[in-house]
């Protein structure tokens, strides 16, 4: 993957690293051991990897110390593959359209939109919608009447964003997702109807919040939903209606909160777990994948299953739950031998 | 949250709720307790609450009989937080867009919209495409050519119908919802491939079915898949093709009903449960989170689990099976002192 | 549904298939036994339905051999329902939209698309894309700069393709799918939050692979994320950064697969079901509905459950669970006989 120049020694000075070997050795690009050439960097992970390296072609390395290559120029780490992708970002800095609305977006008069953000083909800013410094919306999002989106964010293609939701700063939305739809909330109606709870709340997006391809998170009913800053929110999620996501929380792909569902500092959910209403998630707790969570989670507490429990008493039920049937076996055959083999089997 | 004026007395009667108090009092807004100003009505769910409420700086309330607000004026409900959000109504009213289309948006000539409807900018009318009066379609809505959507309904930023789908009155769609998608049937094909099973049917959605973010409802293989009247359906959930949704079916986020499921009137289904295919779930029937169900669900019948059991059993054998490590042991001592003990544990 | 007017003969030509009775029958249409009228052709499955056939206004069937149809032309099938929907195919021929690029999309002048391709209405297409020969691009697609789609492809609306992915031939993508969305990968970054892992990898996406609505595959952090040819994903599945997925894969709705699983030929996900990262699922293996997959998935193995098991193993466990709470009963039973009752219960 081609990109600018830069020098290895330069390289190294931006990320604090040592090079040995030839420090004006010019990078072009990045690749992985097998498919890099002579101008690009490349990472092994470990000893393990060492006769894949000696066999890449690549000019330059981010390896651990004390790893023969030949004598082609290293960047010592003690963590080479973060380090590689650190130096990704230098080598192949992202790209950043111009600043400017593109000719087929449509921008209310009463929208604001900085003058070095970019808007893509196709957008719709609605009445008092407010784009920050440096963001860019790609091609397609949609901005309700008196959305606010703060500086430096990136909405790719497709999103929503609806409710007068507001976001804060270098906030990422990958395509499709939708921020700010109705709240899933039913009283009962009349002839047995269900009639739609009215929503007055949106949602509060944190600083530096990454939200995943064609999440939807569901404005409050009365008063926010929150997502705090630092939060990481892969693919296809759900958060329902008046969720208090905190700070630096990891939710993974496919999860599911329901409404009110209050999620601490540094908690992290696994894939395809979800937790019902009204229930805490302590801090730094861990919900396993595809776990059901019934009950408040303790700070710290890895909880597994559905209803969730320990992870330990979770690994613990499984191993027995296997040993079950011949379980049964063995205590009719206790029954029998005390006599009591009445069990109709 | 800033709307119109009205009198206390005049909503009281519009809700049929009697005022305490100052019938004269000029509601200018709603909010929660702890945001609430002076001239916002806010509520109090019951006697629990009190000091909060009397903490509150709202102007007015609704509240339970016998509450004492420091002779603020109340409107008395027996469910005060419904007729909160019933009186939010009409205190802030929804915005109706205005009628018309916007230039940006590209209607098909042979597709018929109505005087009165809304049609926001780059949403797409396919041939033959019709919609209703007092429609509003918000930007970046896609109907595909013969659909038919009718009077008032609401389908929110970059909805899709597609498959000459027809949807009823009042039907609200949230952002990102495909309605109308190929039905995922597949049969042997040429040389170990698969081959399409060709879809010719559509969907069918009856009046006042909600739909939420990012579902999918896809079309039927030969026949409509159906949506019955009153519908509430969640975020996220996943509909195949041929399901048959009856009346006033509630179904939470994430579930997934397989091909040909038939659900009656009144079911629920919790979040993330899923239906396999050609199943039907009984009217009334309550299908718990994460359940997995693999065989009709009686009509009325809560069920829990995967497979599916009743919830009483469900709960039964939860609780059993965190006992099972400790049972095990309690067996191979029955067992040593029987003689028996050749278990290899 | 009234179609072109095409003689039962010349069908049966197409088709392999033998006609008995009337071959210059005229067929306008196909519908099912129900709806069909007289210019229609409907099918039977099998004997069972004989009478549901013989009340049906269907002018010609597709039947099993022997079934008596009152002399209605037929045209015999070992397979019905496959042969009927093959029919539909050449009495209905999918509509082609006319070739050319809609003037409201937005083509960047480095774009290339083929003169034969259709591009719909706001469609958007990047610096550098390119669309193949015959190609079909519904309303609201968007192509990312460098996104390569071949020929015969067909986009639903708002689908989005990003990161410089490259699709096969025929690929079919439903509505609001995002193919080459970020990866979710982290890493500690400073004052406790977490740092972005730069993608740097695509998607590519084999010759008549079929993709649902809404349905998530993010690119690959470093190499590429791949679907093999002819594999076919539902609505609303996940698929992370870096999996590879075989050729003649089957993944049903909702189904999540983690960062670099790897999905050998053939094998089939049912609904629901996750596979956490960096396992394989063997070729032809059959993962049951909302199993969590934790372990690699021999070859042709049938696995169900969470953790997974084999089919038969899940299906006994789950029987004996629920006889766990009274087998609970006979131990005690049989400790108190042995008189060692002290069990708290």
């Amino acid at each position: 993957m081609p990109g600018g120049a830069l020098r290895l020694g330069e390289l190294a000075g931006e990320l604090g690293l040592v090079v040995e070997g030839d420090s004006e050795f010019r990078v072009h690009g990045v690749a992985a051991l097998e498919d890099a050439g002579p101008g690009d960097l490349a990472f092994v992970r470990s000893e393990a990897h060492a006769s894949r390296a000696a066999a890449s072609g690549a000019g330059a390395f981010v390896a651990p110390e004390g790893l023969d290559l030949d004598g082609r120029p290293v960047l010592r780490s003690g963590d080479p593959g973060r380090d590689f992708f650190r130096a990704a970002r230098f080598i192949l800095p992202p790209e950043r359209p111009q600043p400017g609305i593109h000719p087929s977006a449509v921008v209310d008069p009463d929208a604001r939109v900085h003058e070095t953000a970019h808007v893509g083909p196709h957008c719709a800013l609605g009445r008092g919608a407010s784009l920050g410094a440096g963001c860019v919306l790609h091609a397609g999002v949609r901005l309700y009447d008196g959305v606010e989106i703060g500086a430096d964010c990136v909405l790719h293609a497709n999103c929503v964003v609806a409710a007068r939701s507001v976001l804060g700063e270098r906030v990422v939305l990958g395509p499709g997702v939708v921020i700010g739809g109705s709240g899933f909330g039913y009283v009962g109606g009349e002839r047995g109807g269900l009639q739609k709870v009215y929503d007055l709340g949106g949602v509060r997006v944190g600083d530096d919040v990454e939200i995943g391809a064609n999440t939807t998170v569901d404005r409050g009913t009365l008063g926010d939903t929150c997502i705090g800053r630092g939060s990481k929110i892969d693919n296809l999620v759900q958060i329902a209606h008046n969720c208090m996501i905190g700070e630096n929380v990891v939710i993974l792909a496919q999860v599911g909160l329901a409404g009110s569902t209050r999620v601490e500092d540094g908690a992290v959910l696994l894939a395809q777990a979800g937790v019902a209403g009204q229930l805490t998630v302590g801090a730094g707790a861990v919900v396993g994948p595809q776990s059901g969570v019934h009950k408040d989670v303790p700070a710290g507490a890895p909880v597994m299953g559905t209803p969730e429990r320990s992870g330990k008493a979770f690994h613990r039920e499984s191993a027995a739950l296997s040993r079950l049937p011949e379980l049964i076996r063995r205590v009719r055959a206790l029954e029998r031998e005390a006599g009591e083999g009445e069990d109709g089997e």
